[in-house]
């Protein structure tokens, strides 16, 4: 195998003291590669990177129209969110809208991403429930899915199993991750997803080259190009949704709203697609780090390919070149660049 | 920069997701290399893994005894605790027989690493203290020494900034650090540790053999012999003091007992020390991660190294060969050592 190259490299004092590899491929909508670091053609697991993928369908199918989501709960529908009071809260009323409750969610159950969520919680004795799941829009988005596709018979019952690769809800989800990679998922690994729902290997190549067709629409379906467009949308006008306080996605879409539509997958995995350019891009990290590592190319590389000057370019850079603090708030290191994503030179 | 080889293998599915790199020395007390992976001359910041070395002095200074130091105070300060209450109320008590309080300590404050304790603390409405600093411990330890070294005049006054490098209390520190490892720290890279006291770059193949010395005694002063086999004997005694609730030093030590010393580092470190082999080994992974690297090979070393059978080798396998578990507690994949370590064939 071979051996993808070291992006970023943590220091101390002025001593790199842990490194991360990682591959990157920027492709456009007609495929062709744009920038490529490291081995693209390996497949490897998107997870939550390919959310707005795995939602096309809601949109598509007429479901989030039938059922009148808004763009927060459309933007929620794609989101790795920390389970502040907002997100669950928009997590129940899209169940609601389908005639369901938390009962049908099967992204099981953890304590809010968000420590200062997770600590309110604890503070007023409550427990987590599955609205709380970093996934739980996700879920919802799913569960309002099936109840479209139910035609409003016994959506509880229909829904059961709905995380299953073989239940009728899952079969639309993978069959417009597929049309959009472009990849054979009958023929690729296939695992399973901190939520339950199945995660299919992909290559970055082909995982940049759908978030292309996402950012213009061409080489999707007439109706997989809208729900696109309409997600992209949703999740600008939202971008606290797709995340939360202090998150990367929120803050980077806040900030560079309908010009960026980015999601960050677990295992140091990040997905986005540029509007203006035309172009999609696929990060994976080696040894699957996000915070301190894929969350710095991912802003590198956007800095380079958005060409960033004045405000987003210090955006980006407080991300790509960050001070690493200690507990009395010293700052002890920095995050580096260690190969030029994005650059030809 | 030569490659560290991949030690440990993150599955998902059938398919590798993540991958771990890193290097490995285990030595024996006259300095031979036993077994080693990857490259063990890089210097490396073992950060919290010496925390064993950097309380010598409080033992072989008198300072320990003057005070009347518990075995459990002892283990504290080798610590990097999960701020459970046990944890923070012993730190407070090795501050009072110094005659200090919690203003002494400069290590900074953060929330309980140990989630249970974090919501506990939320729940009662408190807010953390630098008790709850993991590193409390080893801050009180190095009160309880400059206490002594200030010889009863002002302890509060004298110990003022004694996370400098200058400091007289840190020199003595870092003087027992560099006699245990034989590596010359006036001439290495220095950084700034998480708790603000310094911490200097070190060869893993110096650290295992500074382990080993601690393993048996031999290659030490005298006094800092001593005080090694008391710290040994006071963390076997007390295994709970330095880590906590479900950490991976308290499990191992708890059933190991004084057959084990070992000490996880931030960054993906580990050290420890074998008495019955007389050697030492050092670990450091390149992208500095703990709970799913380090830890992983520690697990699978100590096996081979222990020739582990029974409950002893159902305890590492437990570690070296452990189910990935989601949300919903299927297993969506496993670790897998990826190099054989320990190992010579």
């Amino acid at each position: 195998m071979t051996s993808n190259p070291i992006l970023v490299e943590a220091l101390r004092g002025g001593s790199v003291e842990s490194r991360h590899r990682g591959a990157l491929a920027v492709v456009d909508a007609a495929g062709r590669v744009h920038t490529a670091l490291g081995d693209i053609e390996r497949p490897v697991f998107p997870r939550s990177a390919v959310k707005l993928l795995q939602a096309l369908p809601l949109v598509a199918s007429g479901a989030a129209d039938a059922l009148g989501l808004t763009d927060a709960e459309l933007a929620l529908a794609c989101a790795s969110h920390g389970g502040e009071p907002t997100h669950a809260r928009t997590a129940a009323g899209m169940l609601a809208k389908a005639g369901l409750d938390v009962q049908a969610l099967e992204c099981g159950t953890h304590w809010p991403y968000n420590e200062t969520a997770q600590r309110a919680l604890a503070r007023e004795g409550s427990a987590p429930s599955a609205l709380h799941n970093n996934c739980s829009g996700k879920h919802a988005g799913f569960a309002c899915l099936g109840c479209a596709m139910d035609g409003g018979r016994d959506a509880r019952a229909f829904l059961r199993g709905y995380v299953q690769p073989e239940h009728p809800v899952m079969r639309e989800v993978t069959a417009a991750l597929q049309a959009a990679t472009g990849f054979d998922l009958a023929q690729t690994a296939r695992g399973t997803d901190g939520c339950s729902i199945p995660t299919y290997a992909i290559p970055l190549r082909h995982l940049a080259h759908a978030f292309a067709k996402v950012a213009g629409g061409q080489g999707l379906s007439a109706e997989h190009a809208r729900a696109a467009l309409r997600l992209r949308k949703a999740i600008a006008a939202e971008p606290f949704m797709v995340a939360g306080s202090g998150r990367l996605d929120t803050r980077l879409m806040a900030h560079f709203g309908e010009r960026l539509c980015c999601k960050v997958g677990a295992e140091g995995v990040y997905c986005a697609a540029l509007p203006e350019l035309g172009l999609g891009l696929a990060i994976k990290m080696d040894d699957g780090n996000t915070a301190r590592a894929v969350e710095v190319v991912l802003a590198a590389l956007l800095h380079t390919l958005l060409r960033a000057e004045g405000e987003d370019a210090a955006l980006l850079r407080s991300v790509w070149d960050a001070p690493l603090r200690n507990w009395n708030g010293i700052e002890v290191g920095r995050l580096r660049i260690a190969a030029a994503p994005g650059r030809e030179d």
